[in-house]
């Protein structure tokens, strides 16, 4: 094979990136003769015991392929065949999982505009309603993502007033963790304060997105609060027959501190990246940048020329906003050179 | 981490199998910078015409994450809403994916009685009835796999007759190649010679059985006979964001002979070890061995005994038949040592 | 409108009969001003007063519009989203209801070869495998029709006897009653015996086929099977609005014994006929003659030339058998007529 | 049966009222002998005729159960399994059918809020998006509620210029017709003008809100936008099986003027009652009365006591804003004596 030797470190999304020398390392460590297929080896085994020391003796993990698996799995095994989610407009699950929680678990999403991309407990009291009307899809699942779609973070105290919020209607919180290390490094929090600790039920577990070749992990942190997630990451082909492959990325992430490291870098780089946008005549950066995307204005033809040399998304065509965002891998001359482009082309 | 060393090589599967060496370095190769996700990257494109290549040039590949995964976009893509789907009973998507055609794609799998695996024109004429009558689940495809789960290969001209069975009824063929490797091999024939030109309308190619950390694709072979490939395998959960190491997998597999070197090996050392059991008094082999699986009847108690020591299946509890599965890393002092084992336990 | 003055009564199926002037009667008596909908009206709760009466104290009454909609809703209330149901081949739920149980209820059938159409404990014992098992939809319900697809009817023994083998595996029995009338006045027993007490869970309690406009239930006999019964029949689009015109229907049949009259009315027709046409040379009763249907073989022409005559369906394309189904309006007359012409035709 | 001689005439919703005796008197006329079952009988093909003279030749007719299964057979034969339909947030395909469309067909719904019930192009310009990205479920159809759920009416121009909005964009146009007689009766005009020539695709037909037993149609207006419906009906639960007792009543509606009498009726109650009340001190009429439904705004303790005596909804607890539907039985005495009611309460 003959592949160009790889692209630009642009700003278009965190699964742009490459995969962590160290997480290729941890491949090639498990890479030795047969193993127990389906998750009974002894790499998922160890895997369960490092899932336990970070959220709790009650935590369950269950690998999977990608984060559109893990929260389908995960919101199958906190409903019924009869339940709605209460989601926020911008949720993933809504907006780009090409309607799989419909699809796979015929869940009706009811999604709630939230313009910074958190819910409340106000507007799941004014979203989940019709209790025990057999016209209604019944509310079974809040469900937040940590770090936000839109660069932002839920503070402990929110997450528990959620959790809180949904406990008392018999619901369920679901955490679509796709960024959750992102999370934890602005907080500067251990993962369980922000997940266990604050009432999450389940949490979508994000890998792929931190520096891992793919893997993600649906992680059980209330066993009451699920039924059936074995045969529900099965049915719904998620199941890694060559398991260990995944549970080794994931605990190259999670043994040590790399899925902290590579998320703290992330946010430092965006920090930088909005910090230097910032000062540009013409930009304005549209959001708190709280974990490692930075939303900002900038003219459409610019935006226009800048993609000819770095990659990224508009994020809303009408407003003319556009996302950047930062990954493990991208270096502060990346940061600095699409810094000095943007001026340039602005200047 | 510290995990003991990796076991054993045993016969339980293929899926125990380790992963080859150049597959890893395959994926340490495509392991530079950034790289656009979901496919648009020059090692999928590379992949694409590679596949064209050995199927033909109608021939698209949509690289996905596992065997049901593939099974289960291939079928929504040749099904309708209303449509059921004639396998032989012992089809993997009929026993072994937790039931994931039914649940995911809603379709109705007919599945058919066939002693060693393989579907007959006679067996389609039979079982796919009911065209145009509303209380019927409309017969829209013919699954079959090869080589199949009892270890048979389809000759090309028989799955030529269920083309010509499934065309002629408005049908298309759908090939789950989770082994169509090994098949291949078996026949010695090119794969395009047992799929495209056989009639094939799509394949499940499989690769993580055949040397792979995880990677199968859905290869449509006809285009005409499939609708919505791309949406499917989003909604499916089967689109890998970092595709590209997904592609580079499947390209080490198939841009050289590793496909083919790896399948011959593994159908060498089952006809090895059916060789050495045949000749071991108290077993019988009971399929024919045409690719890289056996099949015995055994003592039950020896079995109980030897899977001490060597990891396999039962496959049939009442009959007392057993499986052994070879595989690309199956070496020969593997096999003489079972065997030697076998003997012992049975002399 | 002027549609002709109507059909003869053949024997195609019960389901061509007309509507018994009683149940016409009741529609006209509760047709007098407004009511609650969705069933909190009164004439559905004396409905659930007096299924109570026929079937037990615990038992809950569910009205939906038809026999596929009672099979689906009841098949989804005994089981999760990962789960099998066990029937025999020749269960309406297999074969005449387009796939509805796979499609609308994501469940997995596995249909059992069962030559008169009754399962035994034996055969659950065979079918239903693979508890715990992740690659297996796991077996939650038995499924079987009384009377039988196939004109037979189970002892209650035989009954009690797979709820037995049902309950011991931790699955339920779901009964199939669209003709459960029939079986009763067969058996010469009240409905309980041969449901309630003889164990099964769930019965879809059908009324169209005698002598309903339309109208089935879910009647839940073990309450403690099922989960969101309410639920999963607006859901499934069985939740009639006016739904006293259903419930008065219902009434009709089993307030009084309208029910029991009528099926023994067709089970005496089937007998007749079945006396008749066996006296006939060339014909040959096939089955035992239980419930209301006949089925016989005839040669094809002959069938074809009274078919001209006399509605019925051939059964068994490749046996030549054909079915003949009495009715709660079929009169004596008209089985004469018929045996008379079957016996012409074979002269 | 006895029971008592049935409910004040209350506004709670037209589901609520009785059946009209014309349309019994049909159920008597058909009820001669046998007939074909699954709607091959002569009742059915005239209605088919009927249809086809007030929808053009191009109409096909399939008589459902209710209007969810009208909706959901359409949706499904208008959409891939990989679609998306955008509706108004208040239709009662998002609100009031316990996630059938989710659930049954696998459909992402797109809720636009809209104010007044209506969609408008610019709102379908702003919801359907992302066409061709595979991580979005696919816009397919724009659903609207003729009259809608809020009482209002779309002129046809409106639905012509969504009907383009559509169609433009390769989407259909759905009508949920629930009482689109209402909207035809308030726009006076025939049925055909507001559906058919205005591009509508698909109606759902209501006939339960104006008069019927039951029983709602699938019209497919355009055939060329549609697959399966057939095969739809069936397995979504909604082919009955003595379905000329269904095409009856449908028949008794729309073979001569009963549904535009009922509607006309229905419509000038709900007229005369909003007359009334907003003559009342203390009470807001909310939206335009265009239909059959009022909304108001009444002090939540005086609607409290006045539902002891009349039945009607709160719409909107927070808003305090309740809605009363006038039908076909609705007297003007019903009308006079709430409003007398309504004034005596807030004198």
């Amino acid at each position: 094979m003959n592949i160009e030797a790889g692209g630009e470190r642009g700003f278009a999304s965190d699964n742009q990136a490459s995969v962590h020398p160290e997480v290729l390392a941890a491949l090639a460590a498990v890479n030795t003769g047969h193993q127990p297929a389906y998750g009974d080896d002894p790499v998922t085994a160890r895997l369960a015991e490092v899932v336990r020391g970070h959220f709790g003796e009650r935590a369950e993990v269950y690998p999977v392929f990608n984060g559109t698996g893990a929260n389908v799995v995960a919101l199958q095994a906190l409903t019924q065949r009869w339940s709605a989610v209460v989601c926020p407009e911008s949720a993933h699950i809504n907006t780009d999982e090409c309607g799989a929680a419909e699809k796979i678990a015929g869940i009706k999403l009811i999604p709630v505009p939230a313009p910074d991309g958190r819910l409340t407990p106000e507007l799941v009291d004014r979203y989940a309603t019709g209790f025990g009307n057999p016209q209604r899809a019944q509310p079974a699942v809040v469900s937040i993502t940590q770090s936000t779609e839109l660069g932002t973070v839920y503070p402990v105290a929110e997450t528990a007033a959620l959790a809180a919020a949904a406990h008392e209607r018999g619901m369920s919180l679901h955490m679509d963790g796709a960024r959750v290390a992102n999370a934890a490094a602005a907080l500067d929090l251990p993962l369980r304060a922000l997940t266990t600790d604050a009432g999450v039920d389940v949490l979508s577990f994000g890998g792929t997105k931190n520096g891992l070749l793919l893997g993600e992990a649906v992680v059980v942190l209330n066993p009451d609060a699920v039924r059936g997630v074995g045969f529900l990451r099965k049915s719904s082909m998620q199941l890694a027959s060559k398991m260990r492959y995944v549970s080794a990325q994931l605990l190259a992430l999670l043994e040590g501190d790399l899925w902290l490291r590579n998320a703290r870098h992330a946010n430092a780089m965006a920090r930088r990246l909005a910090g230097a946008a910032a000062g540009v005549p013409g930009v304005e950066i549209t959001r708190p940048v709280e974990a490692n995307a930075v939303f900002a204005l900038i003219p459409p033809d610019a935006a226009e020329r800048l993609r000819k040399r770095f990659a990224f998304y508009t994020w809303d065509e009408r407003a003319g906003e556009v996302r950047w965002v930062c990954s493990f891998d991208t270096r502060e001359e990346d940061v600095d050179a699409f810094a000095a482009a943007l001026a340039a082309e602005l200047g």
